[in-house]
Order: C-alpha cells, then structure tokens, then sequence
C-alpha cells in the first residue's frame, strides 16, 4: 500500500492527505437540518448530515489529492451511527481510488494490538471465513507500549500489504511533555524514531517502508532530525495551517526526491467554507470550496521543492 | 462515580475487576455454532455469540464483583455488529449495577480526545439536546500526547461525575521499551505518576481521585513506588493470573486501608471452564466456572490483607 500510496502522490504533484474530521461545527447547519427534519435530534441525524458533508468533500477533491485521513474519533463520538459513517466513508473514499489513513491511534498490549489491527487493516476469522471489518489501508498507532504492542500491527500489514504511520511526534502544544523528555541525552521522540525504523526494516516497499511515522509541523527542527533518522520512513505530517505549520516549515520533512512525506490539513480544506478567504462560496459551496483550498494548498506545497 | 466504585468495592469485599474481553477463542464453540447457523458465517454471528457469552458471565458473577472492564478492542474487530455489542454490554452491566471501565485506551491531540470524551463518558450536542453515546462509567486513557490531550477527558470527568484510569506503567513484556527510560534519574512511568496526581487534583471524589491510573501487576516493585507517588489515585492493575502477577504480587498497590487499588482479570475469569482447575464445569457451565473462578480470585487476593 506505501507503494500504491506513493504513486498516487507522484502522479497527482500533491503530497498531502485530507483530513475528514467533521466536527459537528463545521457540517454546514442546512445538513444538519435536513437530517434532524427526517429523524430528530439523534445521533443518527448527527450522523447523516456527517456523511452528506464528506460526500460532498470526497466527491470534490477525489481527482486532485492523492488520499483522505478520516479521524474516528469525530465519527465515535455519534456511537455506532457515527461508526457506521466512519465504516460507509472508509468505503466510499476506496471506491473513489483515495489513499485511506484511518486515524486511530490505537495500540495496547499484544493480544489486544492484535484485534485492533485485523479489525482495521487485517481480517478476522469467523469460522471458516475471514471477514474484513473496517479496511482501512493505513492506520495511525500509538508507542507507548514498546515493541509487543506494534508487533501484531506490523505482522498484518505484512500479510495483508497494508500500513502504518507510529506516533512519534505529535503536532500539539504538550506534545514536549513526555516525547522531548530526555533519555541519554537524546529525546524520547528519537528513540521512538529509531525503532519505527526497525520495525519497518521487516516490511519494505519499493522505496519506502509499510511502516511510517507521524511527525507534527509544528516542530520544523525535530522533523529535520526525523528525516535523517527516518530515510526510509514515511512521514505523515500533521499540524500545517490551522495548527501553525506554514510550507515552508516543510521542506525539512522531504527527502530530496520530494517524497517522503504527506502533509496532512483537516479543517483547513473541509471547514474552508468559514475562512475568508474562500467565504464567496458559500454554505452550498462547502465542497468547492474545500476542492479550491486543496488546490491553493498543492501550489502553496509545491513552491517549497 | 470514583466514590460508588470504592462504596461496590467496599461492600463486595472484592477489590476486583472483570475483564470482559471476548476473543472469538474463549466462546464456547456452541454459542458460534447457534449463531452461525442463524446468521452465516459473519461478523453479526461473531458479535452475537460475544453477546450471549458476555450475558452469561455478566449474570454469573454481578453479585459477587464490583466492576467490569470491556476492552474494545475485542469488539472493534468485528466491525459495527462487534461494537453494537460492547454497547449493548456496557448498558446490560449498567443496569446489573456494575461499574463499568470502558478499556479503551484512547489518547489524541486537545479537539480530538475532547471528541472520545464525549463520545465515551460525556455527551455530544445535537441541535439542542444532549446526547450519550457509549456511556461508560471510566474509560482507560493514554498519555502520550502530554497535559493537553488529557485535560479534555479530565473537564468531561468534572462535568459528569464519571472517571479516567490512566496508562502509566502497562503489564506487557516490552511497557519497559519506552516507559522505564530514565530522565533525569528517574523512569519515565513515574513522570506521567506524577503528572496523573496533578490532573487528578483537580477532581477528588471524597477519598479518591476521579482520575486514576494504570500500573501492571507485573511489576510489583514498580507497583510499590507508584502507590508512594500517587497516594489518592486508584490504581487499574492488570496481569494478575494469566499474565503472571500473582496476589502476594499485589500488596504494594493497595494502601493500608486495603483500597486504592481494582485488580483486573480477564481470561482467568471468563475462559475459566477451559483451565484444569474448572474443567469439570464444561463448556455449557462457562458462566458457573467464571463465577467460580471470580469467587477463587477474590479469596486469593483477600488473603494478602
């Protein structure tokens, strides 16, 4: 999958993901109307205006970014009609050809790592059958636990030709808190780094690894080290426009072919209808307006290389 | 909700947790077998023996024990039917007047964990109401991301009255990999230690924090110093039976007033009837083995007092 998802990005000139986070505030309230008129104030309203509002976004930018990074804790947060969105996007997204990063950050101990992974990006068996849950082509996981959490991950993308992306450095303001904590003299977030390279030495793809790293924009220094660390590593980058990273904090995060990272905006294109700067589209025009942002946001990239 | 688990612990005499963690394996055969003649071999038939299996155990042993912890995890896996199920499961324990921790181990930037703390112990607004999605009484959260991908879940806990359990040194082989790594001396599990007592001052229930932590039976020697660090946090304690801790392993967690700490089993309690010592109830007695097993455990661990 890093190889199909690398390719995508080559051909469309667009490293970077979408983030479909949709955040009740950004649905445009005439959505959630039209659901809450056929079924009320319920979570199955919240949840169907959620999916006419990534149809509308999936539909506008399919052609011109090379993948979509739904967050599921948006979709969560609506129980299991939030899910079911998650679940009917994730599918919709692939059939569109997008590139899918759920963003789940999950992780745990090893028999538990296990289920999250056949749940997202393996299958699980169910008598003699092996059922595919929510198919995700790439899932974001959390390190904490060391090695024997992210083990089973690896092993299913393995057999399966899937990805990951490991919290190594995360975009938000705490982020130092524990990740910069210094251990011999060298922050945690690097020892992190360095095992993601190890883990994802057992699973390459043409150039890169199935097993990438999250490194926030927020922090250009620490993604200059990342690169080095990390040369075969495939960065997903959090935190650029609305979180503070601007493009040309990017540069350090790509190697010199200009691969070797995806730059990931959520608000910034699927909310770009409340900005100024794309206000003339309207309520209506969420989704041209989200389609002009990520063109505006490729160019903005792009004069960096 | 920190105060009604110690009044269930106290009253039970049983400072015990249920971890309903339903891997496909532990199922009876002929609960599979029931639905997937029913429903095929699918992922509904997969959740609905889950169900009738969980159902069984929760009735066998809501007497006797305070508190369950469902790990999502073995529910996600199964996709939407899986997770309709740990629904279903968290209300049914509810209304048997169980405690229950949602094992969920969710952790994210700041608008992110606020999203999972609505989801999980909050509500979320839909037009004008206010409505609850998976309603757990405490879930399991992870620090990796620092203060800010906390504080959500700890403004939620405030408002709801509910309670967090927060990973600080987990029960697996490799928890050392990251979390012992020395700072300035000191291992980092006890850096989060200490930052878990200063979220968790901020709501105390009248003996307890509502924010409580995670530390592994596995490492009672640990176990011992972050009893020290954190005087008022209820302490999660996986790894007891199957994972190796043993009830002598125990006592440091507990204070001298033999609280503080909630001792999890899973597979011990759940698969009992698969385990020699509980064999002779055989595979339509696993809800009596469970109960069994549950009453064993908690002789076992009242005997360290």
């Amino acid at each position: 999958m890093i190889n199909a998802l690398v390719d995508r990005i080559k051909k469309m000139e667009a490293p970077i993901v979408v983030g479909l986070d949709p955040m009740l505030d950004y649905v445009p309230d005439y959505l959630l109307q039209n659901a809450i008129r056929e079924q009320g104030e319920t979570l199955e309203a919240a949840a169907e205006a959620v999916w006419q509002y990534n149809k509308g976004i999936v539909d506008a930018i399919c052609d011109i970014v090379p993948a979509v990074k739904p967050q599921i804790a948006m979709y969560e947060q609506f129980g299991l009609p939030g899910l079911g969105v998650f679940k009917k996007t994730v599918d919709y997204c692939k059939k569109k050809g997008l590139v899918v990063i759920g963003d789940v950050k999950r992780g745990d101990i090893g028999s538990t790592s296990a289920a999250y992974a056949a749940g997202h990006i393996g299958k699980v068996k169910v008598g003699n059958k092996k059922l595919a849950a929510f198919d995700e082509d790439f899932i974001t996981v959390n390190p904490y636990f060391g090695v024997d959490g992210i083990k089973p991950f690896v092993e299913v993308c393995k057999e399966e030709k899937k990805g990951l992306f490991i919290l190594v450095k995360t975009s938000n303001p705490s982020s130092g808190e524990f990740q910069d904590q210094k251990i011999n003299g060298k922050p945690l977030y690097e020892l992190v780094g360095e095992q993601v390279v190890k883990w994802g030495e057992e699973c390459m793809g043409d150039t890169y690894s199935y097993v990438g790293a999250v490194v926030g924009a927020t922090y250009p220094e620490m993604g200059r080290i990342m690169r080095k660390v990390m040369p075969k590593t495939y960065i997903l980058v959090p935190g650029y426009g609305a979180q503070g990273g601007t493009a040309k904090d990017l540069l350090p995060y790509f190697n010199e072919d200009g691969l070797g990272a995806i730059v990931n905006s959520s608000r910034g294109i699927i909310a770009a209808y409340k900005q100024p700067a794309y206000e003339r589209f309207g309520e209506t025009g969420f989704a041209e307006a989200a389609r002009q942002a990520a063109l505006d946001m490729k160019e903005d990239i792009n004069s960096i290389f």
